[in-house]
């Protein structure tokens, strides 16, 4: 048995499949003989020395975690700063990680999870401490660089799809005598890669949805409008998707309603959808409905993609291997090797080229007139949301998903 | 082959299943010889004389209309009035029905179709034209008189207890640093039957959802974020579940943002969720996050209920039954002949028991604090939400739904 154990820690906004993340790292440190504790609430509980043992978790227990969505152990919303600005709490992190005798720390998230995992690193270098530290890819906003995808994004997208095909066809049967324009409103603050999803619902031109709002193009309001109503005339009924980013040409978000900001400093958005459902009803006068599902399309694992549940298992089983074989300061990430038929692997990439940067949608991948997707989009696209991967039921109708703080009970010592 | 069509039209909201009941009427149709037309856009097109023919409709068509949501022939928002406000409407039906030999209608609906169905039979009785006029079940909002429940809120109280469940395993991962209070808006404008079955998503004081704020009983607002806070320091979380047709004491909508009215006469409602948002951020200074579903929640064929999925087809097999046995102004309703396990069996009701009524959740399915659901409830709504009923997908990953339009192209004649 290796000396030492693996602290594992999710970070950010939740998937529907960080959990199967989790449960492919415990399931490949049990197979090494490796102890994995996790930390309560991400990093928050490795400051703080609140870190749970799995090694209870029976493997039933360890199997259900992969068909649970949301945060097993608790994620949290808490960015470090720099080596300088923080120091005391990156060296409260070591004296946690030395205390049980951390030698593995795999840091599950986005990019700012990986400039943590990297700052710790380094930390642990410059005191002599003998620590792995490895990044895991996760979010649904897919805008991490150098992984084809992450892992996340492509459940919410099929989510996404799915969803705007279905109340398309809702408001197809119902524009004749009611409703005749719907809003739908995707995740995605800078990036539009969900919003582009909902471009899989249809193929053709008259298919919905028929406009698509990208955080990477400005907002026009009086062309949006005219288009609205132009969709309207030619099919009798319009399905628009906004992104919940999208901003007016002098830079200011089209939803700040809410007008806060989060721990992250980012501006806390919502209402892209009420809002222009309102423009549509009092400029054009059509009855509008919308939709903002918010939370739901990231936690939906009823509807997981079977080619993200097996992305997410796979980082998982790679970051163990890395760790264990001592590659330090870096991340697995998905490799593609073909769109059709799709075939893909798992390399292992530095966190520094990973760290902090954010990746938006490719250009080439909105269609010229700034309101739909491309060719080139659906080439990527598709295969992230091929395939279902259904969680169990049990007999009352509901998924058989582990319950929140099951694990959370479970301290360590 | 028995003389003359049958006619069959969509009305009102649709739902994940009624297009399960109109293969069923088609399938039970063509067993028996009968040629089915179909109303497009409801009674709009009956009225307007635009009826499509399903003859031509393949095998696979038919069966795959009984996996997709939404109306395939087009559904309609228009009340007919009283025989005297509308006797026009009403005879340039008869009209209609005349010219196209239609002999049997069937009206799939909700209170309002069985109401105006009953009015057709009763004009054709006047002047004397042999016509057998059949309401078949259906609406979300469970709150058809007579019948058990009603075919296509399974399906939607299924995706709603599944939604809650997942969000507030979200919540759950993110509130030590982030959200705290979760706010879901399920449809419901005078009955609280959608936001009663969030609460099969929990079974424990502790569980999600929290609070369920009902329309059948008065919104009080001091009491509610009392509740909520008190919530938040127990558990650490608060998920919230609110029914969009709230009011307060002196029986104002929570919600009138929207303001409108609809064709029917209705409120237009939506924005309860964000307002209760905006008082817990406001009042509480809480993080929160809110889920406004709309369409999504009626249209969710992917995640929809077996049960359900059978009642919608029996309905649709036993209209036919009655309509071509000369059984008129009747509906076929669900009888519940045990909770547990479940048994139910298909009977005839006479269409002026439910008429323009509304069934509203029963005093005993509320909990005597008035923010969550009986164990009387639970053996009520537990069954309806059974069992899985997956719409096969393509290999691009979404379900192989008919398209809108499709059988709208196929027009008689």
């Amino acid at each position: 048995m290796p000396e030492g154990n693996l602290l594992y820690a999710q970070s950010g906004g939740v998937t529907a499949v960080i959990n199967a993340t989790a449960s492919a790292v415990i399931q490949a440190a049990r197979k090494r003989k490796v102890r994995v504790l996790a930390a309560r609430n991400g990093i928050l509980g490795a400051l703080q020395g609140d870190l749970l043992d799995t090694s209870g978790m029976t493997a039933s227990e360890v199997k259900q975690l992969a068909q649970t969505p949301g945060g097993a152990f608790g994620s949290c919303r808490l960015k470090l700063k720099t080596l300088e600005q923080d120091r005391d709490k990156y060296e409260r992190l070591l004296d946690v990680f030395r205390a049980n005798d951390i030698r593995w720390f795999l840091y599950n998230g986005g990019n700012d999870s990986a400039d943590t995992a990297l700052k710790v690193s380094q930390l642990a270098a410059e005191f002599g401490y003998p620590l792995t530290c490895v990044g895991v890819p996760k979010t649904v906003d897919n805008d991490l660089a150098v992984t084809d995808c992450c892992p996340g994004f492509g459940s919410a997208a099929k989510y996404t799809a799915v969803s705007v095909r279905e109340c398309a066809l809702d408001v197809a049967a119902m524009a004749e005598t009611s409703t005749k324009v719907f809003v739908y409103e995707a995740m995605g603050r800078h990036a539009g890669w969900l919003a582009a999803a909902a471009g899989l619902a249809g193929a053709d031109k008259d298919d919905a949805p028929h406009l698509i709002l990208f955080p990477e193009r400005v907002f026009d309001e009086a062309d949006f409008l005219a288009r609205v109503e132009a969709v309207v005339k030619r099919v009798g009924y319009c399905v628009v998707v906004a992104s919940e980013g999208i901003r007016t040409a002098d830079g200011r978000f089209v939803a700040d309603a809410g007008g806060g900001k989060d721990s992250f400093g980012h501006t806390q958005l919502g209402g892209v959808a009420s809002h222009l459902a309102g423009r549509v009803k009092d400029v054009l006068g059509h009855k509008v409905h919308w939709a903002l599902p918010d939370y739901l399309q990231r936690s939906a694992r009823h509807l997981a993609s079977k080619t993200d549940l097996e992305h997410a298992m796979a980082v998982g089983r790679a970051a163990v291997e890395c760790a264990l074989a001592g590659q330090n300061a870096v991340m697995p990430v998905i490799v593609r090797d073909a769109d059709t038929p799709y075939r893909w692997h798992v390399d292992i990439a530095p966190l520094a080229q990973i760290a902090n940067r954010e990746k938006t949608l490719p250009k080439g991948y909105i269609r010229k007139d700034g309101y739909g997707i491309t060719a080139a989009a659906r080439r990527y696209l598709q295969p992230l949301i091929s395939g279902e991967a259904y969680p169990s039921y049990a007999s009352d109708g509901l998924p058989n998903y582990a319950s929140p703080g099951l694990h959370a009970r479970r301290k360590r010592g």
